[in-house]
């Protein structure tokens, strides 16, 4: 068997940040597909160029269909590989991956790249540095170092906007139920994100479901999460 | 056949105006089950001593088991009506109709409240009207009209939150899919809620995704929801 090739985002020290590679990391070992990884730089568009478009991650499957867009790669594994376990669970799963993948990229992830982006821009190189700060510092209208320096007021924010996941998980397992599934995926990417570039946790210690529901996350497919190297290796 | 019977608030001009009702009346028109209604004030609690507990809807299925909570109706229906179409469409359909739940009772419903409690108020007898305005001045601190006065402003943070609900409806008819299912009804009894007290459009009329999926619910199950005297009759 061929082994399919995912082109995703490399920082400092090979740190692979990206959480949206990481919903297709996730979601590949759950289809079981072998994947060989193809890491670069923000500012390599040059090497994606062949995608007609410069965003990652981009994923070149088995058959050498390239499809980028993690929720657009989910989909195509879905059909793509539709004898392995289901990634959504039926058609009301995939409208619950959909809310979640629209409910975790506008309600949460803006919150937490206004308080982590700094440190995204200490793990990245220096061009790469320079171009986040860039852009993040027009969409938010201040240096990223003040928004981190006022991160512990505004974290409280994003810890009330996890209320539903939180009452879910007070009662299961996994978001998606007894078992994860794509929607589980698209929120824990975002604090393998958050591990990986910042030692600031983005769950309070105490929020048991939460972190409980984490741990059982880093340990999915072999520990396929947990083995990343990280700025907070102990969480 | 038995018909089931639900207990629900009741307002002036005989307005049925509880939302959580509405998820069960819904619930119920899915599953064809026929019902009958005992309306009541919130000051009646003697009317449904019986529960062991205070909150309304309470449902009494065809076989006379009573239970309360919105969620908890749903669940028992779909168990005891299994031939008929599911509410929740399998585990993952469960999974998110749980998460609907709680992002509607704990993202929304506290911003629509504020906004719209004072028109409550208006069209409840004077009785139940103290009891709310006692309770929900506690909760907001403030008066309910100055929370009104506010509104046009602060529906704005309100529209922000449908963010993920409308990227959905976008490119699909339902929350759920292709056809409307229990996490449709939950999200839609906000709004026919908002019908039935108040002229303020907690949806803006050029939000258009929005817009039909409310007009498209309306008309669900021969206008069930439309049907209903409206201080809004129009939307």
């Amino acid at each position: 068997m061929a082994t399919a090739i995912l082109y995703e985002l490399q920082g400092l020290q090979d740190r692979r940040y990206s959480q949206f590679s990481w919903r297709t990391r996730l979601a590949l070992a759950h289809k079981s597909v072998a994947v060989a990884y193809r890491p670069m730089r923000v500012s390599d568009k040059g090497a994606i160029a062949f995608s007609g478009q410069d965003k990652v991650p981009i994923l070149i499957d088995e058959a050498g269909t390239a499809i980028a867009d993690s929720w657009r790669i989910a989909e195509h594994l879905e059909s793509r590989y539709s004898e392995q376990p289901s990634l959504f669970g039926g058609q009301a799963g995939r409208a619950f991956a959909r809310f979640i993948n629209n409910w975790t990229d506008r309600t949460l992830v803006p919150m937490a790249a206004s308080m982590l982006m700094a440190d995204v821009a200490e793990c990245v190189d220096p061009e790469d540095a320079t171009h986040l700060r860039t852009q993040m510092e027009k969409a938010f209208g201040k240096p990223l170092e003040d928004l981190r320096d006022g991160r512990d007021v505004h974290v409280k924010e994003f810890r009330r906007a996890l209320d539903p996941a939180r009452s879910s998980l007070k009662i299961q397992q996994f978001l998606s139920g007894a078992a994860p599934a794509y929607p589980d995926y698209i929120l824990f990417s975002l604090f393998q994100w958050a591990r990986i570039v910042s030692t600031f946790d983005l769950i309070d210690a105490g929020d048991l479901a939460l972190v409980g529901w984490r741990d059982r996350m880093l340990h999915l497919f072999d520990g396929l999460a947990r083995r990343e190297p990280a700025r907070t290796p102990d969480r």
